[in-house]
């Protein structure tokens, strides 16, 4: 039906115009504020890998026959192991949303870094690719995700498609497109190709099959432009054909595509305030009245023994799934707002620590818990525009009482992105888990000024294991002990 | 969600009852008219393997990056190359389905073989299994396939979904995890995860992308089960769960799950009079004709020579896009009753070389189709129950009528199979595309009493090309010449 090599009619198809704006979008410029947006998602999606490698999910993975022994020259992140270029790409896509712990976008429904990076970081093979080639590629992917999603949700998302996938395949190809240097034809095919390859179902959320979805999508897309690449065909109107992927994934009316077109770079998807990364390894819905206390205990200097009382007060929705008063493991710690409250005034930092093994459990939590209450909050409408603030009212045994109020936290990007000490904060509470410790900061500054890095190959080499070298800590090592320290470059959180 | 360690009440779920299903059907026995179709059925998918080494879409993936690059030990069938059994599932998956050729049943509305049998061939391994172990897995595998395409169709293939994968992924969970002896809450998991992996779009037919959707869905089978034996995880109820594989997939009223589960044996789907062999590699709207034509010449030893009219009345239906009087191209010629009957007529033989290079050209041929005259059969209902009959009409010189007429023939099969003198002859002309004349006639009659095989890592060694071996004819090499016999089991389409 479709032969790339001359080009028909189909010229004018979707994925030829899809095709265009990518190859557009390969040379415009990006503004300064977006470059840092890019940089701080790329460096906290490098670091929730590192955290994810001796994840249960990663690590069946790595072992399971047909990857494990297939040899290549691809890394994975945080050990000392390759595969091939695909089987990388599904082992590090697999680690990359194993913790549900990376970035995020609302338009999406989904995590758009995740779509592509894994499948980039395999494209590199032995190609020199500057970090600025390398950002500018990860933001046209992250374009053609989220675009994608503009002409397709929430219709797509609340039918049960996973979107970080089912429309991430596309960001990723449209990434590794670029950094192999594409043709049109050849991104257009690339599409088609994908179009088939699209899947994921949110009925398997909650299980290892979720963060699968995320590592088969970045294998595909990695594939689709191989193949691509080495004159493979498809569909020219994959997409808005018949039984193409918009009516058979969404269904007749319930698209746009002519929105998926409109408007690109303005502002460039990257820096939509949609975007947010994820500053605590819990249920997002505990996230503001989290982020609350830490405020609290930081511009007040509150010693946890001085604590007479603690309000919670999230909105409505909020609360409903993360009202847990006393949670009685690691999962149900994740899922309660009063608990991630309670760790944020004792240390200052709620680490991923806090949701392993008995941190929940600890004595001078259950007393913390023992003085806390929850409720909806009463000026926060069930059907307001804004569903995702929370107030936090802290009570002295001195009777002084401490409030934090914020009207809306869906992650932490926009308006309220995370510091720079914040940032090293979680990178290094994840990359310990994989790296010895004196690799985490060099890479942690590395990635902090990718822009002028010179080949991302030397980049990701620093997030890899050498065969001499062990990582100082892996999860089931891992001891919870008190902080000493809130803003401290390195947390204390290391037995 | 899901912990197939500990199956909870989702014990009753759809996965565990098709898992239950499939286990019973392990042990089932298997009426020897079945075993007949199933060994026919294997035979002819290597036959058409093997044709496929050299097409353009099975070299570009043996030479794609990251495939190509990819060691293992499982083989490449008609090739000396090797890969990991995932790639390779792929790859033979491809070159099963790059024809066009391979074996079809209508209620799935697809191509029950290809779904299963790469994947099977990865899965053994090291292995030893017996032929009748291969025989029984195999069909334990289509009856999945075909029972799935029971519950969903025809809304699921009108929808635009390619069931050959969409539903023949689980026909490969079937088939290859009754070969690994996977338990009851594996198998379970693997019809969870391959739920999450099942994709393929009918908008990429005509395209390379078609034979890729067998490729990926025999990859994704195999892995899905491979990581379920692994201890991966998904959810029990991915099927009928919220946002689950039937409501996303079809859509809330659109399947019968019920139907899918009840009256397994009976008969064997493998044993159902609707699944059919393709005897030529054309258009299965031609075949009624040509059978008739093929027919017509043997029993009247038909001198072409003596023919002055030659008349084709096919249903309607199915003349509508197969009305060619003189093919300009290869493909038309596939496309086209008059040059198939006309071929069939002058050599009595059909044979994969009819529909290549320049034989549509042929002087003799184009002599024949002057003397052709097509039209839609006057007895033939438009809305008639069977719309897949012809009859032709021969007029010779001396005034001799000669006619054959057949009310249906979709495919060869049912109770209409190919004899095993046609099957030679399909298999002949196809595996000498990769095989050495020598290995051919071995393979054949290993594969014609597979039951009695005692591995079949050794049987398919057969398909191999040792690394000193040549393939004895190449379709780059293939010329067109007359026949000189018509039932001679070796054909004489070598130059």
């Amino acid at each position: 039906m479709s032969n790339p090599a001359s080009p028909p009619p189909q010229d004018l198809s979707f994925a030829y115009q899809l095709a265009d704006k990518i190859i557009a979008a390969q040379t415009a410029p990006i503004p300064r504020g977006a470059i840092e947006v890019a940089k701080s998602c790329i460096l906290d999606t490098v670091g929730v890998t590192l955290a994810a490698v001796e994840e249960p999910c990663v690590k069946i993975l790595r072992e399971t026959k047909g990857l494990a022994d297939g040899a290549g020259e691809a890394p994975l992140l945080g050990t000392a192991e390759r595969r091939s270029a695909l089987d990388a790409a599904l082992i590090n896509g697999a680690a990359s949303h194993a913790l549900d712990f990376d970035d995020f976008t609302g338009v999406m429904g989904g995590h758009h870094s995740v779509a592509v990076l894994p499948a980039m970081f395999s494209a590199l093979g032995g190609r020199m690719v500057t970090g600025k080639a390398f950002l500018q590629a990860y933001a046209v992917g992250v374009e053609v995700a989220i675009r994608m999603a503009r002409g397709v949700n929430y219709h797509h998302y609340d039918k049960g498609w996973h979107p970080t996938t089912t429309l991430g395949i596309f960001g990723g190809v449209a990434s590794v497109a670029t950094l192999l240097g594409l043709t049109r034809d050849q991104i257009a095919t690339a599409l088609g190709i994908a179009a088939s390859l699209s899947a994921g179902l949110k009925v398997n959320f909650g299980t290892m099959t979720k963060p699968l979805h995320v590592g088969h999508a970045n294998r595909s897309a990695l594939f689709a432009c191989l193949a691509a690449e080495a004159g493979f065909t498809a569909s020219a109107v994959a997409f808005e054909g018949k039984q193409g992927f918009f009516d058979v994934f969404n269904g007749p009316g319930t698209y746009d595509a002519a929105k998926i077109l409109a408007d690109w770079f303005e502002p460039w998807e990257i820096a939509h305030p949609d975007l947010g990364l994820k500053q605590f390894a819990c249920c997002g819905s505990t996230h503001a009245a989290i982020t609350m206390a830490l405020k609290l205990r930081k511009a007040h200097a509150i010693d946890p023994a001085t604590i007479a009382k603690i309000e919670i007060l999230p909105h409505g929705r909020r609360l409903r799934h993360t009202n847990k008063p006393f949670p009685q493991t690691p999962l149900e710690a994740k899922f309660s707002v009063q608990y991630g409250v309670a760790r944020a005034l004792l240390d200052g930092v709620v680490p991923l620590a806090a949701f392993e093994g008995d941190a929940h459990l600890q004595p001078e939590i259950r007393s913390l818990l023992d003085r806390t209450d929850a409720r909806p909050h009463p000026d926060m409408a069930d059907d307001a525009a804004q569903q995702w603030g929370a107030e936090v009212i802290v009570t002295l045994t001195d009777g002084t009482v401490l409030g934090e109020r914020i009207e809306q936290l869906v992650g932490r990007g926009g308006s309220y992105p995370m510091s720079e000490t914040e940032l090293w904060q979680k990178f290094e509470d994840c990359a310990k888990r994989a790296l010895p410790r004196e690799q985490i900061a060099p890479l942690f500054e590395r990635l902090l000024t990718l822009e002028s890095a010179k080949d991302m190959a030397q980049v990701l080499r620093l997030s890899l294991v050498s065969d001499l070298q062990k990582p100082q800590i892996r999860p089931d090592q891992v001891q919870f002990a008190a902080a000493t320290g809130e803003d401290a470059p390195e947390t204390t959180w290391v037995p």
